[in-house]
């Protein structure tokens, strides 16, 4: 298949397109590398990889690039939930207006399959833990989540109206390989500058669930190979979550580090922060898929691919 | 209170200016008068209203126009469910941008209260009908249900994130005096211009809720009143529904015609026409509000409205 990736010069991204290409498929990453590298495309160019620096809010020319593809991976998203509330706009222009401008492209170019990373975050703060799908309509606690579920919406409303179909994917947090931002990559940077001590934003007491890049990429093929209603909806998610907490300590077991730990104290990290983010996963599970690499060995897997990669450090 | 309307020229909105009024309110209308008119709000005309032609995509005026307001009525929106798919960027322009540069207006001004008119549409085809307020996390099935879903998503995180408060109506379709689009308008229309036939779409049978708009504001002021969360989100209906095939039986009963019925045949009306519209409105009549007007009534009062007020017709 031709396969058009928005973000595949990314972190998840370019884990899906080691992927594709391992399974023979021709690949375009339409990336603007603003958080992307090429480098982590390095490893797999060859000719059925095509690389074009774009941005999605430029439409034209992601309608150009887009023509004569037959499925999209619309990876490219502004995936920093924390910093939201500093930058209002920018939720909204780079994942709903960014997808809405992919929607449209792939109308007008007659591509009908999109596969779409969502995540968690839109259940916000759901009184059912861990929590399925199908769970109460939820309120937003964060403009990522509430941008992430407009681009739900939209890709809905576009399966509706123009016989596309779709594969919606909410994730917990991903860990692994090219993993560039989130607690571990915090963590694993301030340990790297002051091993003494560790500032840790709340009480360390939240409770989140982590999944392996691998058992992500895993799972959203499997889905895409065993499900095929017009819209298929999933949660990705370990088993189980951990307490901020554990994964420090995991962390600093593995660094043979005891630094003192300073907390702000509250029960969220920041504004928005969910204190329990766990995903109920057997609809998945029911298909045949489960995750392979508990939180630990993800959290294990990322602090040592942050080591060997000290440049990552640098670049935020 | 200084209230700042927008879309209070429109049908809902400018008889919500009535009552703001009548309550001796202060009034800013802003309105870009596409569909909203001048002469809807002429009955009212007096020191306490000021109206501003404005367009909610012009953020430098909007924002500087809200200044010095209390609280935010954001009812202009495009409220045309049907040709969505025709213009698949207008809901996401005037819908869900339009709302986020409200908000940003808001947040500018320091102004934490917003009033906000959404959809039972944005329950998709739920399998719970009536629909409650907490029902299972929905798939969009028409643009402007996305949209209005979006804004929904939208005003909840910047009351997190922002420490402001709204009040969310989910409205079933709404009649009365000033109604300007929807199937009752479709018909009179219709049946002013040809007598002897009707042309439906779909095959009559869809289901529909309709609440009489004197209803609605009664409900919206008596939410605003008795309800105090951070989020307060209420469904807007009546106890019942009814076929279009009752509306249009009412109105030729009250027309004196017997047109021949001419019927799409579809079990919709259009793509992404929800043939079940049924909102369960206990969360409101527990808050000791309930609808006075029968859907029968409502339809009876808006054939007698566009009866007196022919120009109507002649604005679409």
């Amino acid at each position: 298949m031709k396969c058009f990736v928005t973000g595949g010069a990314g972190f998840i991204g370019s884990n899906l397109v080691d992927r594709l290409l391992a399974d023979n498929h021709e690949v375009t990453v339409y990336d603007n590398f603003s958080t992307g590298a090429l480098s982590f495309l390095a490893p797999v160019l060859r000719n059925k990889l095509t690389i074009i620096e774009g941005d999605l809010l430029n439409d034209f020319h992601l309608l150009r690039e887009m023509d004569g593809h037959e499925i999209v991976f619309h990876f490219a998203a502004n995936a920093d939930v924390r910093f939201g509330i500093d930058h209002p706009g920018r939720d909204l222009e780079q994942n709903t207006i960014a997808t809405f401008n992919v929607l449209e492209a792939m109308r007008k170019k007659n591509i009908s399959q999109i596969v779409f990373p969502s995540t968690g975050s839109i259940y916000g703060e759901s009184n059912i833990i861990p929590t399925p799908e199908n769970a109460p309509f939820p309120i937003q606690t964060s403009l990522y989540g509430a941008s992430k579920l407009a681009c739900e919406g939209l890709i809905e409303a576009y399966c509706e109206a123009y016989n596309m179909q779709s594969w919606i994917f909410r994730f917990v947090s991903i860990l692994g390989e090219r993993y560039t931002h989130g607690h571990v990559f915090d963590f694993y940077k301030q340990l790297s500058s002051h091993p003494t001590y560790l500032d840790v934003l709340g009480n360390g007491e939240q409770k989140k669930s982590y999944l392996y890049v691998q058992d992500c990429i895993s799972g959203i093929f499997h889905a895409l190979n065993t499900s095929n209603d017009y819209v298929n909806i999933f949660n990705l998610g370990n088993f189980n979550y951990c307490k901020v907490n554990d994964s420090i300590k995991w962390m600093c077991d593995y660094l043979y580090l005891d630094p003192e730990l300073r907390y702000t104290g509250e029960d969220r990290g920041w504004i928005g922060d969910n204190p329990c983010i766990h995903l109920d996963i057997s609809k998945m599970t029911k298909l045949g898929w489960e995750p392979t690499v508990t939180i630990k060995e993800g959290v294990i897997k990322t602090v040592r691919y942050l080591e060997n990669n000290p440049s990552i450090l640098e670049r935020k």
